[in-house]
């Protein structure tokens, strides 16, 4: 299925108005069935479904681990896919449901399934801020179709070199479950990477991410009040407006180190 | 509930590294109860919140219409509010659920509930793109949550003239559904009304602005191609990249009017 549907359209400049062809990015209902039951239907951009669908199960803590995981096939013209976990794990009325636990020492409302099975990260990368700003900038650059469309996020992997994984869709969501599916599939450790994300740092992204393991999460725009909160209580570090030559630290500042000295 | 917190982080700039505080936007769990039964948690901007429950379960077609709704009780507290519908109507398993249907002539899938409710709109607005433009530049400089934290969406239904109810949300989805939520409540005619947003035009937004009657749907950035063949079916007017002294009409072009001409 095409990424991009170029269609006619009318643009108006200065008060001129001009028949165009422009490309646009495709959108697509994805719908997931779990051991053969409906969950849910997602908006997304239809490719890497299977690592979409696999994320998306892992960060609802549907498929806690890789044991727990059979099969999963995609019908890409139908926007269909069925993944099969192991029978005793089913879809039940965790789903989409708010938990508010209580006695979690702090006073927060934890508000749904996964954030109650949300472990400390155990990954402890160093990173200097140099390193973080050039890998957003390639993350920036990396996505054709933004370029054409302006019509995607972005999200990726990283070392402190360079980026593992990189993927785009329509809802920054999907972008950051296709790699953490992609993880999950192929088992890469992501202890000892960064998470960067052209979109903002919300309580789900947090949640998503800290779920997979990733110590560092780096957007190039806001964190919401909640994430930076979460972000405290599960150890993680959050990067906001990491653009140009300056960025914000909120959370677990010392895994990004001071300035680099030459030669050291 | 406080829109904002100021947070301590540090901001990192050239190499130097400083100690700041940090407006951040809030983010919180909204629990929404539909006849007694737990529907949904939304996360969003705690503000409004009557407004984002009736304008969600306006869109998802679970109040159809002004007589289908009895009462709205907000617990702000606690992120909880209970909407109470005639009886007959029930959040039952339509929720969140796929349909495909057959024969919609040009082999769509549609893929919810409320697209297969969908009529096309009655409204029949006509507007200058220098107006859209004008519209455009004050929506932008309408949010103080935006200006001071970089973390929201803004939307807003204008007349040809001016703003009539602007809205912002840490979530595009959000917005759009307390302006449609407010319309509901206060039986406010949209038909000759215009719907601008900050996000970009997925089918989502594009079926929600629908389904409330407008006719023309502006963003500052990109539109999907599903939300354009939508709008080609449901016949609103879609226009993207309203920017500066620029903007692109996707569909019905007629209701952007020709440049007015000094003296017409």
């Amino acid at each position: 299925m095409e990424q991009i549907k170029v269609v006619q359209a009318w643009r108006v400049k200065d008060g001129c108005r001009e028949e165009i062809t422009d490309p646009v990015i495709a959108e697509a209902p994805l719908t997931i069935y779990f051991n053969e039951r409906e969950l849910v239907t997602l908006l997304c951009t239809p490719e890497h479904l299977d690592e979409l669908a696999v994320g998306f199960l892992h960060s609802e803590g549907l498929l806690a681990a890789r044991e727990d995981f059979r099969s999963v096939r995609v019908d890409v013209e139908n926007g269909l896919v069925w993944v099969e976990g192991k029978e005793k794990v089913l879809a039940g009325q965790t789903f989409l449901k708010r938990y508010i636990t209580t006695g979690c020492g702090k006073g927060t409302s934890f508000y749904s399934f996964h954030d109650t099975t949300s472990q400390p990260v155990k990954g402890n990368v160093k990173v200097s801020p140099e390193t973080l700003l050039e890998l957003m900038r390639r993350v920036q650059q990396g996505s054709e179709l933004f370029a054409r469309t302006g019509g995607v996020h972005s999200a990726a992997l990283c070392s402190t070199d360079d980026i593992v994984l990189f993927r785009d869709d329509i809802g920054r969501h999907n972008a950051a479950d296709k790699i953490i599916g992609r993880c999950f599939l192929d088992g890469l450790s992501v202890e000892d990477k960064i998470f960067l994300t052209s979109g903002r740092i919300s309580s789900e992204i947090l949640l998503k991410t800290a779920k997979a393991g990733i110590s560092v999460l780096v957007s190039r725009s806001a964190p919401t009040a909640l994430a930076i909160e979460i972000a405290e209580q599960v150890g993680v570090t959050v990067v906001g407006f990491a653009r140009g030559s300056r960025l914000n630290i909120y959370t677990n500042p010392l895994r990004v180190t001071e300035q680099e000295v030459a030669g050291s």
